[in-house]
């Protein structure tokens, strides 16, 4: 048996050494170009496959994501006896910790609004508003949302979080399903959006949704790009019913240069930086995955097709 | 005996009513044109002080800031009987706390950078550090820096603390002193400053502080504009020697259009917001200190005036 990585080559440098001590019965195939057979390939490691890799791979049992991220694949199209892993890694829910502590305390301080200022010349002071009269809701109550919960708590923030799912997290008052997200929405003016791309959360950050809020929120976005409805943002941004928006993810990304998210006064833009994978944590997760998956135990960062993440 | 107001109509309508209610027997007096009789006045509530009061009011004991700073008043000029107590509110605490970590935060992460590419509509991912990787330093070690460390503690930070007479505080290095700053500086990748103005620490954020910082550092300075020496503050920026600064505060205040801080794409410029006092817990923390002068107890925010803070 064997893995097949589809990966980048400063990926690999760092890769192949922990493959070869850590998993030496697994010979680590460098691209396609290196595989001499194509029946001894049971692992695949890549971000985004090629077209009909597994045509050409026909045993392959599992493929594992070299990032968080599985939405990259098209998992309805997989055949069904292949199983998905994702990299877990404890250095991804800090950094998404840190990213969404910075721009939850920039809406909640006005962060866009001084820049703004800044831009004009404005020395102006506005009203300092206290983090326990602030309500900050997380959409997506995983490993990382449950982590910048954890950090929030301390500032005195009122939380809430909402997922497709019930979940119970001391501290947090918790909404679940569609008959959750209106009640949830109607309490929270800081949303942060950390949910997997779904059929059901594509586009989910709608004209709709914005309206749910209370009239003068903020959105924070550091989930998938095709969450978001770009226009309806925008018109939600222009008529004062959304404060300001802090946006780590778009569709597509690159953002077109000619975009208006580049140059809205209420929108700080960052090239989806909130996490990286580390290349090194992400092998050792990758490792611990395909063991699982031999020793016929539980398989590390696991997908559930049926759900899609 | 009666309290002399001099601050704003806007505050004084929050002051009156608690006055009345909570220290019914000293007189509210709002303004100079009000004073009946100049001998009962014992207590001034002010943030500056009009030139030459006390000459007009000799029985004055204490003279109380309606906010946290006294370093407004001339402390060298007061007659030595006069003693001077600051507002101590919770929620000054709180919103430092909330603005140092924004600020440290946006540090960390590269958020000028980020903007600067914003601006230039480029988008471009860089490595993102983990906080524990990240060393910050707070120069200050009074309720405000204590509240900062706090919360900064949560992230895994490093965390060391610098300030004039030693200090224990869990989980922080600390260091004291003339002798202890550049060993401070020295393991400071992230410095902020909640410094008290005094004469020690007039401009002490100058190029010799710069220089004894690790290449790359980062400064936050929310404590008095009078501490910064704005020329080696732009010239550390230039030469690479700070890669980003984020202020909110300057000397002179406002401050001037024509300054480069305003469009220096290295730093993120906020007008004096880190704090403001609740006007109502301004008013408590006034009555608090005049009862405990009143009863010869101890006195709320009393200011030891040889030190100046």
């Amino acid at each position: 048996m064997a893995l097949l990585y589809l990966s980048s080559a400063e990926r690999a440098e760092v890769w192949r050494p922990i493959f070869d001590r850590d998993l030496p019965d697994v010979p680590f195939i460098d691209g396609e170009a290196q595989v001499v057979d194509a029946g001894a390939v049971r692992y695949i490691a890549a971000w985004t496959l090629p077209e009909n890799v597994l045509a050409r791979y026909p045993n392959v049992e599992m493929i594992v994501s070299v990032g968080a991220g599985v939405d990259q694949f098209d998992l309805a199209h997989l055949p069904d006896h292949v199983m998905v892993a994702r990299a877990v890694t404890s250095s991804i829910a800090e950094m998404m910790r840190d990213y969404v502590v910075l721009a939850v305390l920039a809406m909640h301080r006005e962060l866009p609004c001084y820049l703004e200022q800044q831009r004009s010349r404005i020395w102006k002071s506005r009203p300092v508003a206290l983090a326990k009269n602030r309500r900050v809701g997380i959409m997506g109550l995983g490993q990382l949302g449950r982590a910048a919960l954890d950090a929030l708590r301390a500032f005195g923030f009122p939380l809430a979080g909402w997922s497709r799912s019930a979940h119970q997290i001391a501290g947090v008052e918790t909404f679940a399903g569609k008959e959750g997200l209106a009640p949830f929405l109607a309490r929270t003016d800081i949303l942060v959006c950390l949910l997997p791309l779904t059929d059901e959360t594509c586009n989910i950050l709608d004209a709709t949704l914005f309206a749910a809020l209370p009239a003068g929120a903020c959105l924070v976005h550091a989930g998938r790009g095709r969450q978001l409805d770009h226009e309806a943002l925008l018109a939600a941004l222009d008529d004062g019913r959304l404060a300001a928006a802090y946006l780590d993810v778009t569709e597509p990304e690159p953002l077109p240069v000619d975009h208006p998210f580049w140059t809205h006064p209420s929108v700080v833009l960052t090239p989806h930086v909130a996490t990286i994978t580390d290349f090194a944590e992400g092998a050792y997760s990758a490792i611990a995955s395909i063991r699982g998956h031999r020793a016929g135990a539980a398989i590390r960062g696991i997908v559930d097709r049926s759900q899609g993440y």
